[in-house]
């Protein structure tokens, strides 16, 4: 008998209903068999693949880029938001919403190449501790999401991250901790040019965010880049809520999980309250559409990998 | 004996070129091998993997569309690019560039889904012939090209085409004639919403041009899907020159191929001096960037599938 592919889900409903799923569309004899290259589920990430407490991570990386460059150039904390998010204050943080961070991530995310950037992601990455936990950001992913992907990969899906994150934050690091290759990570974007001067011919990241990977720019970005409808989709908030109805309404067998935050004691509890990344519409209709929500306190027997 | 991997391609500098690329890359005990996930190859289209004369098919498609219209409402062939298009006159057609042909392509390309415009794309295809050769469009693909796809997927190589047309209209039919799935066509595009009424939820053509995958926009557009550097590339015009350098250019085994269009009996027969498509820049400066010009005349034995 082989082992237990998802030994981190509790004998709940959610783990057997995506069991159930995975077994349906991948079994040729079956009524709901979907052909392998229509496999394609996509998964959020800030607060589905890894947590998002008590900001996203992208900006506390973009606050500790900040804060360095202030101690050069003092001026850049002028700006309310500015000085907002050089003092982890992320309810002033989002008082503008996503247009009043553009600032913020103009500082730490333009100006060099894509691979530079890149570069100092993943050295960041490297070093920085949650300011709760003091684990590696990249140690508080969620260790039954990595189980679930595997499950599904071993079934012939094509896993992809369709994140309201930038694309080139995220690619940082996807391959190596959840094994996304770069092409299979959508996400928001700034502008970017092709400059051969000086040389070598690179990518360069320009001030100003162009597409915000959220809401429903979320089947807007599965258009663009994956050019068809998937069958499953994971989320955590109502920034998924149109990737979710998208996915599930079109016809054939398909898949919404949304992810439920409980657990205040492993992990973190919120859904209606927050600030960004809040969950209620989904709550409400859930039922009515179909969608699985899991309630990570009753259907996770661990959070985040064991260290 | 394995047989021929290039039955179309004559004994020529070109092949014995890319068999040993291929060869070489693929090949873990050899210097020049490159990790699977990393042999990403990118191909032009238009004039690359199917011909390009009179002028590019997808504006083929685009005139028979606007004169379908036009039939219900004249004021369409008010404007002057308007009916350079209806009539087939091309060089009229490109007079304002790429910019003048936004009215065209609006009429043609936005207006419905994504879903419904591929239809029509696709029917329009299984039914128009070539004005010159009374070939469908998809017959007049390169046979040659289609088996170096092959030898590449065969070497573990992941085919990507990167095209300066619609990425809606090349994804309609690119699985079908070249086994290119939608989520690798990078392409141009134009502004899309999702809309969730009237019902089922879809994604929605808007009028514009948004993106131009042409020049320096297809390292940009490349870097927007793929999140990393080929290292394979097929063009045939100065369109692609970028996308050859981006790619040549950095470090590692890199092939660069450009199609010169010389078989004025086979095919057609064009470089500098064309509206559109013209190759200059890439032949002056193939020698010195190490990229491989294949002749069409002298490289392949066959040109299009045998009917």
């Amino acid at each position: 008998m082989a082992s237990d592919p998802l030994p981190s889900w509790q004998e709940t409903g959610p783990r057997a209903a995506l069991l159930d799923f995975v077994a349906r569309v991948s079994d040729p004899d079956h009524a709901d068999f979907v052909p392998a290259p229509e496999r394609i589920a996509v998964f959020d990430n800030d607060g589905t693949l890894w947590s998002e407490r008590p900001t996203y991570f992208q900006l506390l990386y973009a606050r500790d880029r900040l804060n360095q460059k202030a101690g050069e150039d003092p001026a850049l904390l002028e700006n309310e938001v500015m000085r907002a998010v050089a003092e982890g204050d992320w309810d002033g943080a989002f008082s503008g919403g996503y247009e009043g961070l553009i600032g913020v991530v103009t500082v730490s995310h333009s100006g060099m190449t894509v691979e530079d950037f890149q570069t100092d992601v993943r050295d960041w990455l490297a070093g920085a501790r949650h300011p709760e936990t003091g684990r590696r950001y990249t140690d508080m992913v969620f260790a039954p999401m990595l189980e679930l992907m595997a499950l599904l990969r071993d079934a012939g899906f094509t896993v992809w991250i369709v994140t309201g994150g930038g694309v080139h934050f995220v690619r940082a690091f996807a391959a190596e901790t959840y094994g996304i290759p770069p092409e299979r990570v959508v996400g928001s974007t700034g502008p970017i040019e092709y400059r051969t001067e000086p040389g070598p011919p690179r990518i360069f990241k320009l001030p100003g965010l162009e597409f915000m990977d959220d809401g429903p720019g979320k089947p807007v970005g599965i258009d663009r880049q994956i050019g068809r409808v998937p069958i499953f989709a994971a989320g955590n908030s109502d920034g998924d809520y149109a990737m979710l109805e998208y996915v599930t309404s079109a016809p054939g067998p398909r898949f919404g999980l949304l992810v439920h935050h409980t657990d205040a004691e492993r992990e973190f509890a919120y859904d209606r309250d927050v600030a960004l990344g809040a969950l209620e519409r989904g709550l409400i209709d859930a039922e009515g559409r179909g969608w699985c929500v899991l309630d990570m306190a009753r259907d996770w027997s661990a959070v985040w990998p064991e260290r």
